[in-house]
């Protein structure tokens, strides 16, 4: 997708500039450890800030989205003044987890620092995508993420249609634009695992865990620790919901994960026999569902890509007109 | 333990005053929502400073420990300087990942105010134990840890030989002390898996991950990526650790992963098949390390105990009276 490329030649050129994976396979590499140095250098001094590389940056400005990049780990703003605090909250969230897959063979053919601005990167673009459907990333968990969405001024259906919209366009980056490219590069490719579950306000308590400087501000509830599960029982690239989202979709992008494994006993993902409490996993179909959202476009390929609403706004009459023209189209 | 008996305390003491588990099963309950609630407010207002509970506090003090109880997640002391930098450094480290399982099946029984003492009881037992022996609390991972040992002052034998100390500590605290409390309460007992491995200087790098104050100092490392790996091949209750452990250590303790689980496929947990580089993954054998400290010392009843230094200043020519001398003992 066109709103990862500057991401996806990040990722590139560290991997043509490591010195230990082009050792003896091109006659003129020029590529030395100051030059890989150097390389990581200038990734590093780009974390300074966070701001999402330009082309996702011109994705949420089409959207009309705002995201808030100045926030910072284990204090999501709701909820930050419990910090040092002995009082609670009760409050729904919705919890994410994603989870990089296959990382760790990055190793075989990279040197550390190029590994390091890869893994960053897919990272980047995880968070990115998280911020700006209006997620708040909690923590960062090696080269994966838990996120929380929802808060005080978000519905619990508007938290899960951002989190559904992250995690499908997410997986789709990582699904086709990040395997294209290690498929290139003949690397081992890598892939995703997604769980996510929400907690009603009854069931969710925000609190303080740790001890003085060693503390976040976190919640305590079942839900959180399902969506942590549930990412284990998701398919390569898939995506695992629990029952509590179903009510706030449509249903019809929802299978019973017992469909796919053809277990039974993976149906649920947590049961209290006394109590008659089933909970159910299901598998979030996220193409289908991505390709029905407003703002995807499918090509003729089947690719998807990102409407411009800018290119969207360009009258219904001249638009036969202004697709031939590619100056117009290349300056909107 | 003796040494985390005011952990164990705090945790029943949350399971008796909960009302959800304790419904209609005591005839004269007065636990009640409110109860619930101020038991809750003051296990918190415990949690503003990072002081461990008395019982594992003079532990640390009788074996001369002087733990720095102030740090703060996500920035090693050692490497804090590369926060918002583009510098990066290589330096050998231990990374150590402990997880807590089971713990989702308290919510079956308890309410989740009653978790959250449960779990972040267990989790600040960790947390302690790995401060006393030296580690850096890196990330808390929901119930469990990532923990640094090493630094800029600390050699890599030293490190190897405070984490296995902290990790056997901890598991025979979960194994045992936590195991016991739980059968007494009916409640299905949770375990720990814990893996471990060090890098040396030439394959770690320490750089700033994440973007603005989304971030934190952490190492890009095949052996950080391998720890995590082995805690998922670790046994309930066990701990594996990596081949570049071994040779600071005594390797009687050490068998391979391999033996255990009879796969040969195990053996390894990472490979190079072009470079002929296989890494061997280990079951570290904790219960017969621990009883070999100098500090600890087994029973009648072969459970163990840490022996209190005070005891052992005892001259060697009173310790006969001394011993039959209640009051003596009690007064040290």
């Amino acid at each position: 997708m066109e709103i990862y490329k500057d991401y996806l030649s990040t990722i590139k050129s560290a991997m043509n500039n490591d010195p230990r994976a082009n050792k003896g396979s091109y006659l003129n590499f020029n590529g030395s450890k100051d030059e890989l140095e150097k390389g990581l250098k200038n990734f590093l001094l780009e974390s300074k800030e966070n701001i999402p590389l330009p082309s996702l940056r011109t994705f949420a400005s089409d959207l009309g989205l705002t995201p808030n990049y100045s926030q910072g780990l284990g204090s999501h703003p709701d909820f930050s003044h419990l910090k040092h605090s002995e009082n609670i909250e009760k409050h729904f969230i919705l919890s994410m987890f994603i989870d990089i897959k296959g990382s760790t063979n990055l190793f075989k053919r990279y040197s550390p620092e190029t590994v390091l601005v890869i893994t960053n990167t897919i990272q980047r673009a995880a968070i990115h995508t998280c911020l700006i459907f209006g997620g708040y990333v909690h923590r960062l968990q090696g080269d994966g993420l838990f996120v929380y969405f929802g808060g005080k001024q978000i519905e619990q259906r508007k938290a899960v249609e951002q989190a559904l919209n992250a995690s499908s366009v997410f997986t789709y980056f990582v699904k086709n634009d990040l395997k294209e490219l290690f498929n290139e590069q003949g690397v081992e490719t890598i892939f995703t695992r997604i769980g996510m579950d929400l907690g009603e306000n009854e069931d969710v308590v925000w609190a303080m865990a740790g001890m003085g400087e060693i503390s976040e501000i976190t919640t305590c509830s079942l839900h959180t620790s399902l969506a942590s599960k549930m990412q284990g029982f998701s398919a390569s690239n898939g995506v695992v919901v629990g029952d509590n989202i179903k009510k706030y979709m449509n249903d019809e992008f929802l299978n019973a994960v017992s469909k796919r494994t053809g277990k039974e006993t993976d149906r649920y993902i947590f049961q209290i026999p006394q109590e008659n409490f089933n909970y159910t996993q299901y598998d979030f179909s996220w193409e289908p569902y991505l390709k029905q959202l407003d703002f995807v476009v499918t090509d003729l390929n089947g690719n998807l890509s990102m409407k411009h609403s800018r290119v969207s706004r360009i009258p219904e009459q001249i638009k036969p007109i202004a697709e031939k023209s590619i100056p117009y189209y290349h300056f909107l």
